[in-house]
């Protein structure tokens, strides 16, 4: 099976003069710009950052929430080297002065609510997320009016290898979502959500669908906007109760009352319950739950990866949470297809325990779901890979033949017999 | 007519707490990251830059060629206010003591050869780039096998309005490059291909066509990456000569036998002459008329935006230039149906001599074009916005009707009578 590292076929392409990288030990990570040298990626793992800066007092390289720092060399060229890292993304920076900046070697990505470095450090023998000598979809970039909030929005709707050869199948659709400080670029760019759907489809593993990923902010016009924190309190006072349902809301309204029905109106979409998914990863998982919970009329699947119906933790009540639809669980159990949680192992405590006490909520009620804690990996985007890989396969399993309109029935009839 | 800025709709959605502006004059930019108040444009469009950075000894920052050094307050904080600056998009960075880096209050855009910082000046009473009411195409990401290259590539495709929706419409296509330094994010991005198209079509003022973006840099396996500029020589000797035919053949192979296959394939097109165009901006622009005038079975249109098929510059004879095929002026005004070659009036000198000179130089030989000059713009991504603008509603204007297959003819008969 061919295939080529994902980031190196979307930004490498661009090749410039090369690097001359001599017998510089391991090799440029994927993610750099082409024919920048550093950051280097050595066989065990550890990385290889460097910059030239000979003005800087000290140089500290972060990756994600690690601290490497930088010595300086005679030339005023900074360099650190990692303990060996996690596979997957990450999102790094170069700490010059106490100032967090991007390295000019690296491509950009939207995360921690600015444009951030990344790398991608290669993960031994697993492939699902690269780009394959299998049939590819397309990422398409769709514009629509959105009335809640006054306003053209973007989202990003993958389309399923054959999508537009066969113009006689509908599919059916998975609203993803990213988490909070990232946007709907996430799942395409860091998450990449059309490698592992093209390969999964390619394996038979899961059904071609449709994926929708929308940004998760929405502000009403002449509404205070909140942010997505919780709201200032007065010093000394104590942090205000945080209302996801209430700052989510806006969100929940565009999704309901502007997406849903421009994707079913732009695509060939079944647009039933029965065929529509919602999944989202940390905030966005939250997002999920809460739409999904409040309009089981319109979702079947719900996916929380990192972040579901526990919200920011605490204990959950089950017989009165999301206005009481799982308070009788065997009702609940037939009526929603699946309920699937996510996990990675080295999460942070806050995250462990919220996902974790959801999860034993929902098994001491009795509320049928899937609960998948993905090994070694952190808050981070290896672990909604996997999520996404494991959660996939399990949508629109046991659909019902596709539908088409009755002319091309007998047009099939027609040609075939 | 209801219009939002573009990049304000592409980034500024992801609404996080909103930055507390108080009574700072301006607005901030269109392209920062939302809730970041700076950098801020003033009335008459100067730009308010702002930075916090206490240990640094010096910041400048840099807007495209252009510098402005900046003063440090009692806070740590260096703040520039610039001269009134042309509107439309401009890459910038912060000069931190010397260093070039990105403004983490901005959006990034790959140009350079990295990523870059960027701002959007307003243009009063112009709205033809904007997201306005108006049917919107697509963009798509579109993966294809290059047999040439042995690689996946990456090509951005723009649909026109109505693409999915009346499936027994075929279209002509627009092939169009970014310029060197940038990569096929150009157009969609800091060029806003898709809303030009989508407001032209709205006006009836272009046909709707398919508009294909792929990056100009390919590299054949074995074969030495010569990378973009003249070849290295040795110390003290003359530049070798910059064979730029040379310099893109890979590239025309990977857009000729690889590319045009794919997207006619893939796409419901046009698949001849009559209804294939192909244009590009400054290296893309050589690369369109290398390509083109090598492949007259191929291409019916041609565009140089601030570069063409005048090269690098210098003395341009048509009786030989681009394999003879202008020697017979007669001839070729009957074979190709549109060159255009565009320029800003502010360009750096040597675009100018380059575009100008090929510009007198087909007048000379009776070689039918049109030449159009952008007022005050320099080499930057306003030149190349309105040249679209001007070129594309030169394309594919008397058409023949669309064609079908001939069961889809007999299908509409069948419905219509």
């Amino acid at each position: 099976m061919k295939k080529i590292s994902t980031l190196v076929a979307i930004i490498g392409l661009a090749a410039a003069v090369p690097g001359r990288s001599g017998d510089l030990p391991g090799v440029p990570a994927s993610t750099n710009i082409p024919g920048q040298n550093y950051p280097r990626i050595l066989p065990d793992l550890r990385v290889v950052f460097s910059v030239k800066a000979p003005a800087a007092q000290s140089i500290i390289f972060g990756v994600a929430e690690r601290r490497y720092p930088a010595v300086r060399d005679a030339n005023g060229i900074w360099t650190a080297t990692t303990d060996p890292q996690m596979p997957g993304f990450h999102y790094y920076w170069i700490v010059i002065d106490g100032r967090s900046l991007d390295d000019p070697a690296s491509e950009t990505f939207y995360g921690y609510g600015r444009e951030s470095s990344g790398i991608e450090i290669p993960e031994a023998g697993v492939d699902y997320y690269d780009a394959k000598n299998v049939p590819h979809g397309e990422i398409r970039e769709h514009w629509y009016y959105a009335k809640t909030t006054s306003e053209w929005r973007r989202a990003f709707v993958y389309t399923p290898p054959g999508y537009d050869a066969d113009t006689s199948t509908r599919y059916p659709v998975l609203y993803l979502q990213h988490g909070s400080g990232e946007d709907e670029r996430g799942w395409p760019m860091q998450g990449r959500v059309n490698f592992i759907l093209d390969n999964l489809i390619a394996e038979q593993k899961a059904k071609p669908m449709l994926i929708v990923m929308e940004t998760g902010y929405a502000h009403k016009p002449g509404e205070p906007n909140m942010g997505l924190g919780p709201p200032p309190q007065p010093k000394g006072a104590p942090p205000a109760p945080w209302d996801l349902g209430k700052l989510f809301m806006p969100f929940e309204e565009v999704m309901v009352n502007d997406l849903i029905p421009a994707i079913d109106s732009a695509y060939r979409t079944l647009p039933d319950r029965e065929h529509r998914a919602i999944a989202g990863l940390s905030m966005g998982g939250m997002q999920a739950f809460q739409i999904g919970l409040s309009h089981l009329d319109l979702f079947d699947y719900l996916g929380g990866f990192s972040g579901g119906g526990g919200g920011a933790g605490g204990p959950v009540d089950l017989k009165t949470a999301h206005g009481g639809v799982m308070a009788d669980a065997d009702a609940f159990n037939r009526r929603v297809r699946v309920v699937f949680l996510g996990i990675g192992t080295a999460e942070p405590e806050r995250m462990l325990r919220s996902v974790q006490g959801y999860h034993d909520a929902l098994q001491a009620a009795g509320i049928k779901h899937v609960f998948y804690e993905s090994p070694g990996t952190a808050h981070e985007w290896l672990t909604w890979r996997r999520d996404l890989h494991e959660f996939a396969p399990l949508l629109f399993r046991d659909e019902k033949p596709p539908r088409k309109p009755s002319f091309w029935n007998a047009l099939t009839h027609d040609f075939s017999s």
